[in-house]
């Protein structure tokens, strides 16, 4: 029987090495029927934080999968691995956080177990490269005929580890947040909802006060970054339902200096009612 | 019934983010039977005209296919979205001449439609990523079963935004032009064709002088920068049919100072016949 | 009869011009039942002896495949392009080395063809991209129904270029030998392999006196960089089975200046046993 048609990947391996390949031919020996869709293998060396945003703003989209995922600066350590089902997908990665903002998004996990069996694993396992040798041979098995419960010791999905949920207040007029992710137009997302932002009044058309660091800007909240003229900076609800800074064909990170972990508010400007 | 067992895709979306899995996953979910081959996903952002060119080069050794491409500074706008047959294959994305030199090396658009059927796109449209919420569904809709004509409203094809053609003259002895695109090594594709190469008078084995900005240099016209040493500069005509600089194991552009859109003209030397 | 069911793919092509496309296209249209495995794309350009090592590193984890490789800078000259068979696979490329590492690898070579037949060619043959018009076309029809045999000339397996094996010298205690790799991370993979580690009394647990340029240093030997404090070196043997020298969470080839072709080695330090 086979359960899952695709796997998806996502890793800081770069591409410059053979490491993703070595990982697809282990999953393509035991899972010959699945289709591996890359998410990304560019998140930055260790980064969970930003693999685990990018997976999950990425797996709402993608079809039910083995979700492997394998950012893991603890690999070869006591960090465990583990296998979670959550939604109609199963994810498997080190249990360090990584996997966890991707399985909220999914719809909660609901059963977890850490992979303790060996017979699912390569037959040699290196402790460098759990990515090749653990997680893609279980994610392939798990996808063609094995069972979750075959992976190994059942735990307690509370006991999984998690990120912090990424911060966010929202108080009278002012939503505060952080710069979660800068994609690779320069575009600044942040933490902030843009229900956050309906909430303290801001509406498009309108305008907001953006605070970081000592600066204060006013900025117009628009439907898309095309909406203002080259060159301008706007905010903006983008793709992922978080509130954006972006410059229309510029690069908003780079002129604002705000990397991901920066401290943003967005303030409402109140409106002349013209009637 | 199936109609196409490949879609392309090309855009500037990067390999960072999750912004190409996202696509992908959504075509997987509508068209599980099609295959999805990436063109580039590394066109600098919002350059249209790379865009076409990269797109126009390969399309050519592409099997039948809808082509997806986007590179859509305007997103959300009111530019508008297209779905054109050209020769076997479809062509989706943003009216902005991105498609038009492909749609010129399929053998031209025959029929054209906006897209304006909502049936076709995701449920929810978010105004920055019509690759994902449009493009994308829609060209998985038409691989498995719909029909072209579903796509929205038929448009003249006449009315289509092209982009100028890359410009070049021939006179007498010499072809001016631009260049085109720079690849990875650096080689500086010109818009002159080997045919104008040939019309000038120039033949392998041959030499051209090439005249950009106030420099002259005499280049040799070989098959293949592998004729001339290591680190010579030569002139030939490419995989594409365009005349082309090069350093034999080096980089043209970086040594000569040429990006895209340079002007550059090469004029025949005549040869002294020994006989 | 259907032959190979995978082809996996290795360039230096770069993945921002649609070279690799225009291969896979060219691929899919003869072989379309054949899934591709990309394995890296990004070999530094020319650089042959990267790309070996690279192959020859993920090969043993591919399925049985036809593997083509092309890292060519003599592509269009006369060197000659070769179809190879090695264990379960064929092997097809530049005969430049760049495929003898990973033949070593498979098993060993056992028969070569010279690629002569052109009708497993592309129609049309530029001198500057046999990737796209002579190896991945000969390659599909390899994995679709074309013999072996019927690649070209068969010429002795001895004559076939063969990089020199990565250079170590084990002698007392002391290994030598050079950088082979540095991977994204920073990982600095020497030629010295584990057994010869070894080999010279080097266990887990125990240290290493690594010797490069004018430097010394005393290094932990672990299984894992997990294994040492954040920001500390150490050496270990690595997925490949080859000594690394790596810093936890950070950068050893940078750290250090050790890029690839750099001297090292190693001496092992005698251990106080307390007993």
């Amino acid at each position: 029987m086979t359960r899952f048609r695709y796997l998806s990947f996502t890793t800081d391996y770069g591409l410059e090495d053979g490491f993703v390949a070595a990982c697809r031919g282990v999953g393509a020996r035991i899972a010959p029927h699945a289709a591996i869709i890359d998410v990304t293998h560019l998140v930055p060396p260790g980064d969970v934080r930003r693999g685990a945003a990018v997976l999950a703003q990425t797996v709402p989209y993608l079809p039910p999968a083995v979700h492997v995922a394998v950012v893991d600066p603890g690999v070869g350590t006591d960090r465990r691995g583990v296998a979670v089902a959550a939604g109609n997908s199963v994810f498997i990665g080190p249990d360090n956080g990584l996997l966890s903002w991707a399985m909220t998004a999914a719809g909660g996990a609901t059963r977890a177990f850490s992979l303790t069996n060996r017979r699912l694993w390569l037959s040699q396992v290196t402790p460098t490269f759990h990515g090749r040798d653990i997680f893609m041979p279980v994610a392939a098995h798990l996808a063609t005929d094995a069972e979750l419960t075959a992976a190994g010791e059942e735990i307690d999905v509370g006991d999984l580890v998690t990120l912090p949920a990424p911060e966010r207040v929202v108080r009278d007029v002012t939503a505060s947040g952080e710069v979660l992710t800068v994609d690779r137009f320069g575009n600044v997302q942040l933490t902030i909802t843009a229900a956050d932002a309906a909430q303290i009044g801001v509406r498009r058309g309108g305008s907001v006060l953006a605070h970081f660091g000592h600066r204060q800007l006013m900025l117009p909240y628009r439907e898309t970054f095309g909406a203002v003229a080259t060159g301008e900076l706007v905010a903006y609800a983008d793709s992922a339902g978080l509130v954006s800074i972006a410059v229309n064909g510029g690069n908003a990170a780079q002129r604002l200096g705000l990397p991901p972990g920066a401290r943003v508010s967005i303030t409402v400007i109140p409106e002349i009612i013209n009637s």
